[in-house]
């Protein structure tokens, strides 16, 4: 057997510890994998003291992480520290120009800087890996960027955050309020104090935009990536789901678009009423589904779960592993130089069926103004939905569902813009479309 | 970019020929991502002026298929054969000893011959890859061997013959008999002729033989996988599972177990109740879904399209681009010397709930001889129910279906043990787990 691959990490969290958790439980059977054992040689975290479940007594410390990017003893600097900015990106830079490998799990600085970093350890010949970044433990980089990589691919959409996605099941099984479900996630560490960047959809575009470049050989675009969040989302618009046959689930889309024959590249996170024969609606609670479809393979699932120190650890141990092999693919599938960039797509042209939620005033005439709203921009209505007032509880706000035959969004748009400033409306329109 | 990478491909049937469409279409792209192009420089197959609707006269040709092995001008051999031995065998030892790597689709000869194969791969330092031969277009070889690699695999299954579950779900939705199903997806090319292979669980065991050794780091044993197909499956044992919850699905499962100590491997392929709310359940058609549950990465759900000539060929080229990019994972993820040989596991300590179908005289005393027998070997029922004769139709059999609480399966075989001649049964009871 060959030199041990060394390693230094940057960040002593769960999914830190996670990593010496498992690089010690399951050592001999990745230096078997591998061809050479994997050895930690050095840690950085803020808390030297902090107990952490492992012994970190044994490895080299250092308290200024960038320090670890200098090592001599060191081959791959692992950086689990987190955020798109500030030690983390100070880290990568200095690991990757210092000619040392770089895996991370760091979704937002790859959605922000990984053009840059990807650059720099194409430059240097070094392996930039972050498949711990997008869905987990699940090999989904892998898949497409390897496994799936003789394809083009036409269009990638999934579920990538566990946190919105065991809120929407909760709220689902229970019949319960957002605001509930997401008090009782956070009690039970599915949801973070501040559950913004999950719950408004932004970890979902980090890992949207690093997917979309990998599969569509495009430059990652984070910026153009249209979001909205789960938060608006209601008991009665699950109800009103499960009784078309759907179910509500937060969905990352990336497609490409050709518009006057030039490549367009729509990416999308938003609330999706979701078909119950369709594999997504049977994802659950925490985990994480990708499906990708290629013009040779068709459609591939890739599923598992999303998050945890585990899955997690398993995702960058996987990296270490391909480093340690010498599998040298590059980060996003192809030489940096390679990856084009892409305008946004226009989304007026895509065609949709689409739920459209009203909180209306409860008055005569909103239903006319409504459907005539949708009449003047040329949306064709397939059904409607009208609760009224529940008589037991005079403050539920009356709600009434509209679903369109399928059309353009830009239709949708024109409707919806009709109707804004409406004094009908008691909240902005919620508008999801249809996957079947 | 550096020299391309050259393949001579051996059999030119629905595969082959997908494989150059392959090539054709996404060339550019291909040649991006692997680093270099990659291009088909000869050909053979039975019959050379078939026409096959890709133009194969830009190849050289060799009416002699092992003669590829030989050729100065070919780094890699494709072998799209098929069949364990014969050509095939010969073709793939040829090539590996002669220097070139081989990538196949051969599924048969993989599980038959893959140490031997494995072991001249190894001994030459050439590559010898078969993402084809499982799960047709689904990466779940590189996502088992590389993607989860860090894991120590605990348990395995999946559906793994497309033909199986067209048939099963097609049973499913119209409520027809096995012949009827069989019949018309001859018609529709998604069953052989000879559909024995396919519906007997043969071709299944072999995939399931090849993920159990990349799975669990042991030597191939297709001679130990427990096989029972899907032909006794009736129209009424369909409507039970329904009424149970469940779908039948032909599921090929691999676990280890330790008995006194040591590892053993438990390997089977049969028809299993499958809960509805089991991912497996929603697999439709003829679709393949592989789940590995790893130590720390949890359940890992990999599924798509099982066969066909796009997926196929997908993952052919995969297999090339791994190739060209010098991606050199071990043929099952461990250098063939460390694969252990691992005796079968005794199935009798394994805790099951079982579905048992019996098909019984009309006459009394038939469910007293049943449950006597259950009562003696220890098998506790969970429920059971007896379809009386349809008054208008009195060829058909009186079925009696029971469901056991969880046991031993040793159990189960004892009380069908005592059964065993009973003139009571028409034929041997048919028995399936449920997997929920």
């Amino acid at each position: 057997m060959t030199q041990p691959l060394r390693i230094a990490l940057a960040g002593l969290g769960t999914v830190g510890a996670g990593v010496i958790r498992l690089l010690e439980t399951n050592g001999a059977l990745i230096a078997a994998r591998a061809g050479r054992r994997i050895e930690v040689v050095a840690v950085s975290a803020r808390n030297r003291s902090k107990d952490r479940g492992v012994d970190c007594t044994r490895f080299a410390w250092d308290d200024d992480m960038t320090a670890l990017a200098s090592r001599d003893d060191v081959d791959v600097v692992v950086e689990l520290v987190g955020g798109s900015d500030g030690p983390a990106l100070a880290l990568a830079r200095k690991t990757l120009s210092g000619g040392k490998h770089l895996v991370t799990a760091n979704k937002a600085m790859i959605a922000h800087h990984g053009m840059e970093l990807a650059a720099l350890a194409d430059s240097h010949g070094l392996a930039l890996k972050f498949e711990a970044a997008v869905a987990g433990g699940i090999p989904v980089l892998k898949g497409l960027g390897e496994g799936a990589a003789a394809n083009k691919i036409e269009r990638l959409y999934g579920i990538l955050n566990g946190t919105c996605n065991y809120i929407l099941t909760q709220m689902e099984s229970t019949g319960a309020d957002f605001g509930g479900v997401l008090k009782e996630a956070q009690a039970l560490g599915y949801a973070e104090a501040d559950p913004t960047f999950d719950v408004e959809g932004v970890d979902a575009a980090h890992k949207l935009a690093i997917l979309a470049a990998l599969a569509f050989g495009t430059e990652v675009d984070f910026g153009s990536v249209d979001i909205s969040g789960i938060s608006r989302i209601r008991a009665a618009d699950i109800a009103q789901a499960d009784a078309l046959g759907h179910v509500i689930r937060l969905v990352g889309m990336a497609e490409e678009q050709l518009e006057g024959g030039e490549r367009r590249l729509f990416q999308r996170v938003q609330p999706v009423l979701v078909a119950k024969s369709h594999p997504l609606a049977a994802v659950d609670g925490p985990t994480n589904a990708v499906v990708a479809e290629g013009n040779f393979v068709g459609r591939l699932l890739f599923q598992g779960r999303g998050a945890g120190d585990g899955p997690t650890a398993s995702a960058v141990v996987a990296d270490l592993i391909d480093i340690a092999r010498g599998n040298n693919t590059a980060p996003f599938s192809l030489p940096v130089g390679m990856l084009e960039a892409v305008a946004p797509a226009d989304p007026g042209h895509r065609r949709v069926r689409a739920y459209m939620r009203f909180t209306v005033a409860d008055r005569p005439g909103v239903l006319a103004e409504i459907t005539a709203a949708m009449r003047d921009a040329g949306v064709s209505i397939e059904s409607m939905i009208q609760h009224g007032r529940p008589e037991d509880d005079s403050l539920e706000p009356v709600l009434v569902a509209i679903v369109s035959h399928e059309g353009p969004e830009s239709a949708i748009t024109a409707a919806l813009a009709l109707l804004e400033g409406s004094p009908s409306l008691a909240e902005p329109p919620l508008v999801m479309p249809l996957l079947g």
